[in-house]
């Protein structure tokens, strides 16, 4: 059935496929993926990211933690009762698998969220676990105001990144060392990768996908998400619609 | 400060502003929002909507209701064990604030997601809370396989909508009275709104805001998001990817 062929193999009902070949073809592509969360995350930042991963894991070994300061849930919501002017009830949560202490050893991937919290509140230990595991893995993915962690924990010195056009100023005060780069949707220095806001993320990934997993698994996944990719890290019409001044070349 | 007036708008620091202006002269936009929950869900099916609906509560009042079968943890993980055939770890899991017994009475507008949980298990209970939920409704917003659900409900039959591309010999067959739409990336016929594969949700809600809330609650959000939107329905490039045979009129 055609569903079987399609849908179906992404989620491991087909055995044979040339992802596959290519794929063995790869050193050792990472297995141990790790996301560092807090309270009044952005969701796209995060699911931006774990959504095409989950296909990805029917097609490889993936491990997935979601690490936070307790293994209480972490909501979705006002960063203030204050800011909730219209007392909304917009409110939910997420349950973490690891604390920042429980945190597996050999995590080769962690990724970075942002969100409104970012501009409010004190992020103190999510950027140092950042900091404390950053030496140990191959790659950093930061989505949106997620840099402001990354740059806070100074695994972004002297490297170029970008971060949300609507949040520019803010975002990169906390970090003075860093290259920041506008416009850009994404930048990537080394094995730290950062997005530029929210739906960029998917941009990143799939790219992500494409250069370390190989080009079948992104289409692929690209397919079963109905994604059109914006493959041009250049393309980012938000810079100039929040005024950012131009830095460094995308 | 500049982060004030552009992210911090969005987040309710800013008060007056032209939106509510815009907003004010709307009759009633819907304050009662639900989204029908079931294991293996999505997450872009539900966050694509969820992320802009956060930003738009910080400009109009937005309650959320996340309703599933019990009030027990949502899992996004494979459908089967058998599925799961590279051992991955990938299990993440989301608290329902509402069963579908304990639903608010007067919830507005019903989101139902899809997800590969629509090609292999059977949503009956939740199928029959889309049925009985439909009448009270404003709208109905389905996304990606989360159509087969509705169609199964009834609540489709000799209306416009669309799936996903990839499963769409499955899901529509889930639906045999509904005007299946092909290509489209999103349908909308009377109160029924069906968007195709999982980020074609984006552009079916941020077309849902600018219609209902009004364009620059819309236009405030996309650049919030940085998400460039697309705005032709008709524009699918997933059709001819997975070989669906044209119908309708998207």
């Amino acid at each position: 059935m055609k569903f079987s062929l399609v849908f179906g193999a992404i989620v491991g009902l087909a055995t044979a496929s040339p992802f596959l070949d290519e794929l063995e073809e790869r050193a050792t592509p990472p297995i141990n993926w790790g996301v560092a969360l807090f309270n009044s995350y952005d969701t796209i930042d995060v699911f931006g990211v774990l959504d095409p991963l989950f296909y990805l894991a029917f097609q490889t070994q993936i491990n997935l933690s979601l690490i936070a300061r307790t293994l209480d849930p972490v909501y979705v919501q006002p960063v203030t009762a204050a800011a909730n002017v219209y007392n909304s009830t917009f409110r939910f949560s997420l349950n973490p698998t690891h604390t920042f202490a429980s945190a597996p050893k050999d995590l080769e991937v962690l990724l970075v969220p942002g969100g409104p919290a970012l501009l409010f509140g004190n992020e103190t230990e999510t950027v140092n676990f950042v900091r404390k595991t950053y030496p140990k893995l191959k790659y950093l993915l930061t989505t949106c105001t997620g840099a402001g962690i990354a740059a806070q924990a100074g695994v972004m010195n002297d490297k170029r990144a970008t971060t949300n056009k609507s949040a520019w100023a803010r975002i990169t005060s906390l970090g003075p060392k860093v290259k920041w780069v506008s416009p850009a949707r994404w930048a990537v220095d080394g094995n730290v990768w950062s997005a530029s806001g929210v739906t960029s993320a998917l941009d990143m990934i799939f790219l992500f996908i494409e250069e370390v997993y190989g080009a079948a698994a992104a289409t692929r996944i690209e397919g079963t998400l109905e994604y059109v990719r914006k493959t041009d890290a250049c393309d980012d019409p938000f810079a100039a619609r929040f005024n950012v001044p131009p830095s460094g070349q995308c």
